[in-house]
Order: structure tokens, then C-alpha cells, then sequence
């Protein structure tokens, strides 16, 4: 029996539901609102202590963190493999999937909060936010949330979060010249890791980072993910227009800010 | 053929100590100066574009991140096992491996640097900073150097840190209390991953947060850990009593604020 405590919306929370299609499962899905306050709720920290999505519940055991979530899943679900047979391809897959939780995440939730989801508390009072705030286990992301509300783009986790994707993009670019995935020949668990973040940046209208044509092996490798059963069906079809819409357009919106800052007038 | 780009007081570096003696692994050591820019020469950048320690050369191949060269080491050197046999306490183990990567290791920068670190750096003009940030290839870490150096113990990174590390300590006090490692009974990389940034606290006469009494089973864990030979050689002997003796005397005049900031007083 699996249970994933989900949403939409979150990155993280794509990853585990990319590795869940690619091995074939089935699995419940309990869709937790990360806006209303929900993922803070007693009960849900008591799963999740970070109040963070997702949670997968597995024959009763409570798996928490995307990333240690793959690895497991990979595990007790042998077929097809998502990690490389070799110990040193592996060692390979390791540094993108933890890129991705360390640098890449961090960067995800600071431009996502400075382009669009700061204008859900921008006309909050500040007792408002401080309620807010108060149920909010993990005060880095407190720290990081207040700034993107009060000085959106300006942040300066803004500079720092285009900084990383940069050098992502980049590194993504000059690996998929010289092999098809980023740990060689075959999908792997870093494939999945990078899919929904690069997703993000193209919801938000910043594809120009890749597709002005200096990032061509990078462009190819994007469009190759995009074509897979599991992106489709887990990240593609599953936004409402509605939401993608909103997204699109506060993205535009940002883009010349942002292209300002990325250091491209 | 191993060899280790390695420095004594690099607490990632420690953790691949840790794991390479546990093995009872013999490798050469390349000790790179962390201090005077050593760590960003073009030559070490190409083997670790973060420029940082520790590096691994295996039998030709590189390997960074240290986390991810220990599941490696594990992988290729599997006896003894220094991880769970079950995919469920992998898990388990990951989560504290991850924790340390993603929370602690950021914690013990912001708190070394803040505390003793920046002592290197205090009595420079501002073009010696510049000079020796602009060789530093992560963006990030210049940010919360610059915040160190400048504010000390009143860093907003510093109160993030400790309280990092009181959650690190609280969680570590209550699965001691429930088995004798942080994964059950074997001695794993979960263990290994957090002794550095305990013996790091320790150092800096900081191990009040875990002596006063009220948390008994950490101090019994951490006990356990120090009476290992790979700790004693690898960590506790490896220090030059000078060294020591400075951060030891750095951490006690930063005690009383840092007692303060934790809100112990």
C-alpha cells in the first residue's frame, strides 16, 4: 500500500511522483495545501516534522525527504532501475541529486516566492503574517519567505537563486553534449531529481535561459524529458490552466527584472 | 590507489576520514590549506569546481562531496557495512547523512566563522576581502562569510545555527535514548555523519548544550562515539594542541553571548 501526501504544485513532491510512474506503481494520494497553513497542521508535523510535502506512506512506515524517498523506492521496487549499476556512475547521480536538494531547492522556493507566491501574503498585516510565521517549524525558510514578500525580486536571495540556475543550466548543457542522460546512457534518478526545476523555471517564462540557442545539448536533453509518459502525466497534465496561467504571467512580468539580473542587457 | 585531498579541521574532510579508517583502508594524504586561498587555485578547482575539501582520487577516478564518497566507499569497500541491510533504515540513515549536508554543515560554517574564523579576515582592508572573495567560486558561501566577519556572534546567521544545532542535538538525545546508534544497533554513516560537527561543538567549549544534565542519552552516545579508535585517530589526535587551544579559547569568550542568543540565560 502507498499513500503520498502531494501537491501539485510542489517540486519536490514531482520527483517522488516521477519515480512512482517510472516504476509503474499505484498509489493514494492525499493532496496537502501548502497556503492555508495545512502542511502545518499538528497532525501532519507529526509525519512531517519539517511541514513540508511529501510524505509517502509505505505498508505503514512514514518516508519523508524526496531524495532518501528515491533511493528508497528505487529499492524496494527494483524494476526497471533508476540508479546506475556501477558504484561510481552511482557516485555520479549522488552529486546531481543532492545539487538539487542543497543549492537547487533553496534557489526554487526563493525565486518562486519572489516572482509569484509572495503576491498570496503581500497584503497580509504584519500580525497576519506573524500568525502566519508562528506555525512555521523551520525559521530558515521563514527568514528567506519574509524577504521575497517584502522586497520580491530585489531579494537578494533573487541574485543568489539565478546565480544557481545558471550554473545548473550550464552544467546540465555541457553533460548532455557528451552523453543522452546525466549519468550516461540510461534515465536515472538524476534525470527525475532535475526534471521539475527546470519545469519551474519554464512555467515562469525564463525558457530564454536555454532556448536563445547557447544551450543547445541542454534544450534537447529538456525536450527528451518532456516526452516521457511519467513528465506528462505527473508534472504536464496535472497543473489547471488556471494555475499555469497565473504562473505564466507573473513570469513575464518578472522577466525583464530578472533577465537584468541575470546579468543578460 | 586512494588518495585524499584532505584538511585536519574540515569537518566534511572528517567524515571521509571516519569512513575510509572504519574500513580499515590505508591512502595518501594531500593536505590542502583551507586558509590562503590553496582551496581555489585553478588546479584543485578542476578536480573540485567548489573548492573544497574533502577530495577523493580512486584507483584514477575523482570523487567530491563527501557524503556521496562515503556511500561510495561503502558500495566499492563493503566490509564492514556502515550501512543498514533493509531499504527502510537506509532511509533512516539518509535522513541524518542529508540533514547534516543540508542544515548542519551551514550551521557549523556560519558558527565557526562567526566564532573564531573570521579573526583571519578582521584586519583586512576592503580590498583584501574583495581579492579573496572574488577567487571563491560559491556565491553563497561569500554572502554568510562577509555576514561573519562583519557582525560576529551577532550574525543573523548565527542565531539560524544554533538553533540547527539544539534540534540536531535534541533529535540525536532522543533516538539514544531508543536504540545505542542513530539507526539501531550498527554503528553506521548516520553516526559517522554527525560526529565531526559534535566534536566541532566540543571544541569550541560549546558541549554545555548537552552536559548540563538534560540530555543524558546524547551524552552517552557521544561517549560511545569518542571511544572509537577511527575517532581517536582521525579526529581527536589530529589536532595540534596550538590549534586546539585556540578554539578553545575563542569558544569560551564567545560562550556567554552564544548562551545568551540560545536562550539559555
Amino acid at each position: 500500500m502507498l499513500k503520498l501526501y502531494d501537491n501539485i504544485a510542489s517540486v519536490a513532491a514531482q520527483k517522488v511522483r516521477l519515480t512512482l510512474h517510472e516504476k509503474g506503481r499505484c498509489w493514494d494520494t492525499e493532496t496537502v495545501n501548502l497556503r492555508n497553513g495545512e502542511v502545518m497542521n499538528p497532525d501532519y508535523l507529526r509525519l512531517n516534522p519539517s511541514g513540508v510535502v511529501p510524505t509517502l506512506i509505505h505498508d505503514g512506515e512514514v518516508l519523508i525527504e524526496s531524495t532518501a524517498i528515491m533511493e528508497y523506492l528505487d529499492e524496494v521496487f527494483p524494476d526497471p532501475p533508476l540508479k546506475p549499476a556501477s558504484p561510481l556512475a552511482r557516485h555520479r547521480m549522488r552529486l546531481w541529486t543532492k545539487r538539487i536538494d542543497e543549492d537547487v531547492q533553496r534557489a526554487t522556493g526563493n525565486l518562486s516566492q519572489a516572482v509569484y507566491i509572495r503576491y498570496a501574503h503581500v497584503d497580509k498585516s504584519a500580525e497576519e503574517l506573524d500568525a502566519y510565521f508562528a506555525r512555521m517549524p523551520d525559521k530558515d525558510r521563514e527568514v528567506r519567505q519574509r524577504s521575497a514578500i517584502r522586497l520580491g525580486l530585489d531579494a537578494p536571495e533573487v541574485a543568489l537563486a539565478l546565480w544557481v540556475f545558471s550554473r545548473l543550466i550550464d552544467d546540465i548543457d555541457r553533460q548532455a553534449s557528451a552523453t543522452p542522460w546525466l549519468v550516461g546512457d540510461a534515465f536515472t534518478l538524476a534525470d527525475i531529481a532535475c526534471a521539475p526545476y527546470v519545469a519551474r523555471l519554464e512555467m515562469l517564462a525564463m525558457e530564454r535561459m536555454w532556448t536563445d540557442g547557447r544551450r543547445p545539448a541542454m534544450a534537447r536533453w529538456w525536450e527528451t524529458v518532456k516526452m516521457r509518459s511519467s513528465f506528462r502525466a505527473q508534472i504536464q497534465d496535472k497543473f489547471p490552466t488556471t494555475v499555469r496561467a497565473t504562473m505564466l504571467e507573473r513570469g513575464q512580468a518578472a522577466w525583464p527584472r530578472v533577465r537584468q539580473r541575470l546579468g543578460l542587457v
